[in-house]
C-alpha cells in the first residue's frame, strides 16, 4: 500500500483539533451568564445541534441571526444611527447651505447646541428627511469614511464611552461560542445595512457580508478617469423590520436560521420564522429589566414603555406561548459590559 | 511562567497545517489548465495576495466573484433556467388550466412536443410572462422542491447529461484553489438567485448565502396552524446584470471583490469595478472558442455571435485595454468537463 503523506498529516491535524476542542469545552465559554434557564437553553441547543444525534445540524446549515439594537448593544434612549444622522447635520448644512434655515434641519442645529434631549420630540417625517439627507446621495466610500470617523469619536451621554464599547459582554461570548461550534453568526438589524457594516467586524467579529439590514439601492457610475464607483440611492430595497426580517434573511442568506436573538416587536417574525423550522431551534428574547446597570423598559404591565425597542405585553405572551427563551438582563447576566470589572 | 495548554496545542496545529500547506502547494492544484498566461496570472495573483508582501490581502477581504452561465458551466444554446421555465409549463397549465390555450403558454406546450429548437424564437416578453408564472407566486419551499426535482432529472440535449455535470473542470479547480487560499467564492449571476441556490452547494461547493443573483421579493405570511412561510413575489428587487452586478455585490457582500470572472457584456461592470480597486486585482474573461469540445461564439470579428453570453468586439477591446486576462477555452484548458477522460 502506498502511503499518502497528505492524509497522514490531515489525520494528525484532526487529532490535534479534537484535543483542542476537548480542552476548550472543559472551560466555561459563557462566563458572564449566570447559571439558569437561559444559559441552560443555549448549552443544550448547541449540544443537540452539533454533537450528533437526531437533532444534529450539518455545519453548512448552522445559521444564527442577531438583532443589533437592544440585543447586542444599548439602544436607549436613542438608536446610535439616529444620533449619527443628527450629528451629521452641521456638516450637511456646510455642504448644502440652502438647508440651514429649513425645518427640520434648523431645529436640529439648535438642539445640538442646547437641549439635546428635546430631539426625542422630532417626528418620524422629520427623521426620514434627515436620514435621507445624511445616509444617501454620496459615494459608498465617502459614506463609509464618514461613519468610520464618527463612530470612533462619538460618545454615549451616560457612560461617556464610544458606542462600540456598549456591547453586551454575555452576547459577545454567545457570538464566539456559536462560532466556535460551527455557526455562522449574522446581524439582522432594522438599522442601516451599510452603517452597521462599517464597524461590525471590529465590534462583533462579523464581516460585512454577514450584516443584513435596512438597505437602499446604489447606482453604478464613472468618476474621474473613468474610475467606476457606487452612489447611495434613496430608493429603499429592504425595510428590515418585522416581516422584513425573514424576507431579508431569505434575500441575503437564503436559509432559515436555526437560532435567532432579538428584543422587540421588530424581531417577532424573525423569531417565529426561526422557531417554525424543523428540529431543535433556539429563539431568545432579551428583556431590559435592569434599570441600575442598563435600562428597564418592556411589557407595559411590568416595565415602563419607551419609543425604542418596543417589547409589548403581546410579544411577552407570544414568547411564553411559543417557547422562546426570555433572557432577563437582571437575573441572567453576571456582567453587562466588557469594560466592567470582572 | 504559567504554561497555557490551549496555546501550546494551537501552535502544534499551526505547525501541522503549515506542513500540510507546503505539501499541497507542491502539487499542481490546477491540473486542467495548460501552462500559459492565464494559469500564470492566477498563480501570480494568489501568491501576491496571500503570501505577504506589499500586495497582501487580509483573509476577511479575500472575495472572489464568478458569473455562472458561460463562466462556470455551459450556457449554450439556452440558459438552463430558461429550459426550466419552459419545461415547467405542462405542470403549470395542469394547476392553472385557464393558461392552456393562451399565448405564449400554448406555443410552449406545442414546441415541447415538437420542434424544441424553435423555442429560441420566443421573444423577451413571452419569456418574461413564462418566467413570472413559473418562478413566482408559490411558497419558497415549494419552489425549491420543484427546482431540486427538475435539476436532478433534466438533461442537456447534446451531452445527454444532467446540467450540473456540465461545469468546467478548470473552473472547479480554480474555485477550490482560491478557497484553499482563504478566498470566499461567490456566484454573481444574472440568473435567478433562488434557482441557483438550490444546486450551488452540491455543484460548486458554494453555499446559498454566497449566491448573488437576480432576485425578487418575498412576502411573509401564515399557513395552517399559524405556521409562517414566505411566498415568492413577482416584484423585482435586483436585476443582477450589467451595472446590477456591482450594485448586487454591494448589497449582498458589501465589499469590493479582489478577483472576478465572467464571459459576457453582462459581466463588464463587475470586472471593471473589481479591477478599479487598489492593489493587485484579477479580472478574467472566458472566451468560448472551442467549437469541437464545447461551443465557439464571441467577438464578431472572430467567432459567430449568439443570443446568449454576448461577448462583443467592444468587450474584447476593453478586456485588452484594462488588463483583464482572456481565457481561451481552446488553448488554456486541457480538459473541459469533469466527466472527460483525463
Amino acid at each position: 500500500m502506498k502511503r499518502n503523506p497528505r492524509r497522514a498529516v490531515m489525520s494528525l491535524a484532526a487529532i490535534v483539533f479534537g484535543l483542542a476542542a476537548t480542552l476548550t469545552h472543559a472551560q466555561d465559554q459563557l462566563p458572564s451568564w449566570n447559571d439558569g434557564p437561559a444559559k441552560q437553553a443555549i448549552l443544550e441547543f448547541v449540544k443537540a445541534t452539533t454533537q450528533g444525534g437526531s437533532q444534529f445540524v450539518p455545519p453548512e446549515a448552522r445559521i444564527a441571526t442577531f438583532d443589533q439594537d437592544g440585543t447586542l448593544w444599548v439602544e436607549h434612549p436613542m438608536y446610535t444611527q439616529v444620533m449619527y444622522c443628527l450629528e451629521r447635520v452641521p456638516d450637511l448644512v456646510k455642504a448644502r447651505p440652502e438647508l440651514k434655515d429649513k425645518p427640520p434641519f434648523n431645529t436640529v442645529l439648535e438642539l445640538l447646541h442646547g437641549d439635546r434631549a428635546a430631539m426625542e420630540k422630532l417626528n418620524m417625517k422629520d427623521l426620514e428627511l434627515i436620514a435621507a439627507a445624511t445616509l444617501t446621495g454620496m459615494p459608498v466610500d465617502q459614506f463609509n469614511g464618514e461613519v468610520k470617523k464618527w463612530i470612533s469619536a462619538a460618545k454615549d451621554a451616560r457612560w461617556k464611552r464610544p458606542y462600540t464599547q456598549l456591547t453586551y459582554q454575555p452576547m459577545q461570548e454567545l457570538l464566539r461560542y456559536l462560532r466556535a461550534n460551527g455557526y455562522k453568526t449574522y446581524i439582522v438589524t432594522g438599522g442601516g445595512q451599510d452603517f452597521v457594516r462599517v464597524y461590525a467586524e471590529q465590534t462583533y467579529g462579523i464581516p460585512p457580508e454577514q450584516v443584513v439590514g435596512t438597505a437602499g439601492g446604489t447606482k453604478y457610475g464613472y468618476g474621474k478617469g473613468g474610475k467606476p464607483f457606487l452612489t447611495k440611492d434613496p430608493q429603499m430595497l429592504l425595510n428590515d423590520n418585522n416581516a422584513g426580517k425573514p424576507e431579508g434573511i431569505h434575500l441575503m442568506i437564503g436559509q432559515r436560521p436555526v437560532a435567532a436573538f432579538g428584543n422587540s416587536t421588530g424581531d417577532q417574525q424573525m423569531l417565529e420564522y426561526t422557531k417554525a423550522g424543523e428540529g431543535t431551534r433556539l429563539a431568545m428574547i432579551v428583556l431590559h429589566d435592569d434599570a441600575e446597570r442598563e435600562y428597564a423598559y418592556g411589557p407595559a404591565e411590568r416595565l415602563p414603555v419607551t419609543k425604542v425597542g418596543t417589547f409589548t405585553q403581546a410579544l411577552f405572551d407570544e414568547a411564553k406561548k411559543n417557547g422562546w427563551t426570555i433572557v432577563s438582563m437582571k437575573d441572567d447576566w453576571k456582567r453587562i459590559f466588557p469594560f466592567e470589572n470582572q
